[in-house]
Parts: structure tokens; C-alpha cells; sequence
């Protein structure tokens, strides 16, 4: 028996908006594996957004990410919230199934129905993956979880990308990090609103916490100035005040309108990403396109066109 | 006194093809910073590609890349050959400046004029970046380089990326990864030809290589069998065997036509790359279409628009 996949999809959107979880778990799955109807979904459910507190954590491998993540999962529940996890893996063939076993760490606050956990690893597309976060977590907001907690390893763009998905951003660094913290400064500083030194019981922390707040003085008026904390997330140590602050850090937000234009550029991007999405689809994926894509190869092979002037063909043949 | 950029470019290739070495850095630089006029310098030499054998290297951080890139220069050298080197280095704040130092080192090799070593960081943009590295290894083929090296980090997708940019690719790891053998495999197996355990004079080296002969000969009929090699690339052990298998996978490669499916694979790439970026640019970097994208926000923000049906509207704009 074949189904009617429209008449699916809205089925599927009333369960959603019933406030089902595995309604929930499966649009995000139609989200993350691009199934036939998930931009319909999303427009759909798109009207329901824009209410969720959207947390970015990122930091180096070994930084207790995963750890500081059960913790504020718990802090927002006992505030009565509800949190979503999004945690994006930009899985490096090189270090494995690593990431995947703090992911079962978590289990134990996945019984909880007021949180849901979700895991994604790029296989190959941080490109594409970006575009995909801001849409699973356009789905979780829509489902009307209160708080979103966007967790990224930092490699590569993906700390960019967090916090530009991000209300604000929290950067988890440790002691050992102490060394580099000159060649840090660059691109964290301009992504963090909180620089958090995790296992402060280590050697090293009061020096990397020193030069941390030493650097954050150094800033230009005008500059970001992350707040420096420090925290045992093992032990709970220092982690309901890094949550009072990420709290406080948000209401100052949306009372200077920093919040409005964070989320005017999110909405820029994803904008952005809709169209490049649909146009690689309409350019590469029809098999008209594929069969001039085949041509002009060919003949960029025979020395009868260079990429560039191919490029220029292709361009002028869809009129652009 | 302004002058003619066309002008600038007519006299850059006038030196570029006598061989000018300060000729092709410019080219180079063009290339990487997107100067107006650089798809035209490309244009200009693309004929001349298509020569050098382009040797892909890649590892985790702290398996001796460097070193064993500095040894390959060496060996090309004592052959006879030029060879250009782009180390590719998806720069994570988190590792800072490490992988610069590197570079540095390398300086021993950098003062013989059969030698270019080119150093490229990502700076936010992966995806961007895979583009330009193709477009940089262009030029160096097109200045007549006989081999090319293209090294990174093994991060995120950059492995992949340089697995698609090279006729053959060299996987480097230590005896410590040994632990994560088995999490390795889905991701290097497909992409190494060689897999080089270096370090070979440290503890769990034998193991390790026999780890790896046991995974490769578990691949089934059809699938891509890398080479295990071992090495000490600090006083040059197994480096002349690694040299010499390199050479005679490409003219295996050559010979069972292994060699233009790879070609012929990167063209496409650099085809879709070239076109993609022309619609980036005619989508969003003209002042009409910031405007549009200006206003699909606001309509956006104010619930008039989703990203979806907006998204649907700038396409049918552009009559797409």
C-alpha cells in the first residue's frame, strides 16, 4: 500500500504541534536527512519560532563539554525550563567514536521529557551541516522548547558557525590551554560572551584565569568583553553561577536590541542557505543539468573550454 | 598615476610563463585573495596544466607532516624534479599557532628555486577553502611544477577535500593511534593509497602496522587496498621505500586509467566550484541583491515571509 507523503506530512505536523516527542524526532529527522516535503515542514512550523534562548558551547576536545552540558540541562530544569541539546560533531576520521561516548554519558538526562538530545556529525559537509543546525534547532524552538544549547567542538569553522547560530556564546577552555592563550585570542574573543576556565581544581587554572581577565582589560572600548568564570563541572562547582550569568548576559541582550540583530543576521544566513540549497539542487541535481555538467567536462579535458569560460556557458544558458 | 589592472595582468603572465618565481607568488596571491582579474589570470593558464602528479598528505596533528613533506621535497629534488607545496592548515583557534611553526622549519628547503612552498590557513571557511586549493595547485601545475604535495591537517572534511584534489593520497599516523585503529577505518581506508605509520622507532609500532595489514586485507575484492609503510622521517627511514612506492602507484594509476577518472572527477569539482562562486557573487554581492535580501528579512522577522516562501520568491526573481 503506498502512502500520500503530503497528507503524511500533516499528520505528522498535528502530532508535532500536539507536543509529541517521537512527532518531534521524526521532523527533525525529515529535517536532517533532507526527505522529500522537510522544507514544507519547516515552513510550516516556522511561524512558531523565535522564542527559545539559543546557547552556543564550544571549546577544544578533552575540554569537559559534554560534562558543563549535563550540568545546565539539569540548571534549566530546575528553573522550570525546558532545553533542547543540539550537538554537532565535526567528526574527524581521526578521532573517532570518541565524541559518540559522551554523547551516552547524557543518557541520563534523556529520560526526562522537558529535554531532548540530539546528535549530528557532519560526515564530510561542515558546510552543510551549518546549514542543517539552524534548522534542527529552528524545529526544537518551534516545538516550544524554552532553551536551545547549540554544543560544537572547536575545529575548523564550526566555532564560527556556532556562534553565529547562537544568542550567546560560551567558550570552555582548561587549564592546559594556559600555553596558547595568546594564539587564542583572535577568534575567540570575538565569538565569546562568557570564556569559562573548566577543571579549575587543575594546576594552572588562577594563572589562566588571570591572563584571560588580563586580556579581556587589553580590549578596545566598544570591543566584546567576555566575562571570565571559572567551574568543576564534575562537581557542580561554579556552574549555577556560570548559568546566572548566561541569564543575565541574555536579558542585558534583548534589552540593548543586541538580541534583535543577532537574530536579524540568523535569519540572513538562513535566507541565504535556503536559496544556495535550492539553487545547488536546481544547477547539479536534475538530469538535464548533469548531462551539461558531463559536456563541458569533457571538453574542459579536450582544451576546448577552461572551467571559466564553461563557468560563463552554464551561467548564460540558465539566463543568470 | 593609476594603472590599467588588465595592463597588470598582461605583464604578471609575460613573467609568470619566463618562470619568474616572484611572478608566480603574485599569481598565487591573486588567486587566494580573490583580486579582480584573478579568474581571468586562471583562464590565461589553465592550458598549461594538467602536467604535475599531485601527491595528497594528510594526518593527524603531531604525526610528523612536516617533516615527512621536508624529506619528500628532498627526494623529489635529488630526482631531478620541481615540486610545489601547499600545506593547507584549517586553523583552529583553539591550536593557534603550532602549525605555523611548522612552516617555519622548513625553511632549509625553501631557499632552492625547484622548490615553492605555499602555507594556507582557512580563516572561518573550509568550504571556500578546498576551491582555492584547487586553484593555487593550478597555478603551481601551470608554472610547470613536475610534483605537487598538498598537505593538511586531518580536521573535519579537509581530508576529504585533499583526497579529491590529489592523484594519490598518503595517510600518516603514529604509533599512539593505534587505540583507534578500528574507529579509523571507515574514513582512511576509502581515501589512502599509502598508509604510512611514522615514528616507527616508538613503542606499539609493529602492532600497529599489523592492525592496519589486517584491516587492509580484510577490504573486499574491488575495494582500494592502501599500502602499509613504515617510517622514522627524522633520520629519513623508509623514506626513499615511500618515495618510490608514491612514484610507482601514479604510473599503476597512469596505466589502468585510474589516473584520468581522478582527473576527470576534479575537474568537475573545480567546474561546480567556479560556477558556484559566480552565483554567489551575482546573488548577494550586488547592491540590488542586498536590498532584496534586506527586505525578505523584514519580511521575515515580521511573520509576513518564511525563509521558504521567500526563498521561492528571490529564485523566481532571478527567473530560476
Amino acid at each position: 500500500m503506498k502512502t500520500n507523503p503530503r497528507e503524511d506530512i500533516s499528520a505528522l505536523l498535528t502530532r508535532f504541534r500536539n507536543g509529541e516527542r517521537r512527532a518531534l524526532a521524526k521532523v527533525i529527522s525529515h529535517v536532517e536527512d533532507h526527505r522529500p516535503g522537510f522544507e514544507e515542514l519547516l515552513h510550516e512550523i516556522y511561524p512558531q519560532t523565535g522564542k527559545a534562548r539559543r546557547i552556543g558551547l564550544t571549546g577544544p576536545p578533552g575540554a569537559g563539554k559534554s560534562t558543563m552540558v549535563e550540568r545546565l540541562v539539569e540548571l534549566a530544569r530546575s528553573d522550570g525550563e525546558t532545553i533542547g541539546v543540539i550537538a554537532v560533531d565535526p567528526t574527524s576520521p581521526f578521532s573517532g567514536g570518541a565524541l559518540l561516548g559522551d554523547r551516552v554519558r547524557m543518557s541520563r538526562v534523556q529520560t526526562d521529557s522537558g529535554v531532548f538530545i540530539r546528535s549530528m556529525a557532519t560526515r564530510g559537509s561542515l558546510g552543510g551541516l551549518a546549514g542543517t543546525t539552524e534548522e534542527v534547532a529552528t524545529v526544537l524552538d518551534a516545538f516550544g522548547m524554552d532553551v536551545l544549547l547549540i554544543e560544537t567542538v572547536g575545529v575548523g569553522q564550526s566555532e564560527l558557525d556556532i556562534a553565529q547560530q547562537a544568542d550567546e556564546t560560551i567558550v570552555v577552555l582548561v587549564p592546559e590551554s594556559g600555553d596558547s592563550v595568546q594564539t587564542l585570542k583572535a577568534g575567540l574573543m570575538e565569538i565569546a560572551d562568557i570564556l569559562v576556565v573548566n577543571k579549575a581544581d587543575r594546576q594552572g587554572s588562577p594563572d589562566m584565569v588571570r591572563a584571560l581577565e588580563d586580556m579581556v582589560g587589553l580590549r578596545k572600548p566598544g570591543d566584546r568583553k567576555p566575562v571570565v568564570l571559572n567551574t568543576i563541572a564534575t562537581n557542580n562547582t561554579g556552574m549555577p553561577e556560570l548559568w546566572a550569568e548566561i541569564r543575565r548576559i541574555y536579558d542585558e541582550l534583548s534589552s540593548t536590541g543586541g538580541l534583535l540583530s543577532k537574530r536579524r543576521s540568523r535569519i540572513q544566513l538562513h535566507l541565504k542557505k535556503v536559496v544556495d540549497r535550492q539553487i545547488q539542487n536546481l544547477l547539479w541535481n536534475s538530469s538535464g543539468s548533469r548531462e551539461m555538467l558531463e559536456m563541458f567536462v569533457k571538453k574542459i579535458e579536450a582544451e576546448e573550454e577552461t572551467p571559466y569560460t564553461a563557468c560563463r556557458k552554464i551561467m548564460n544558458h540558465r539566463g543568470l
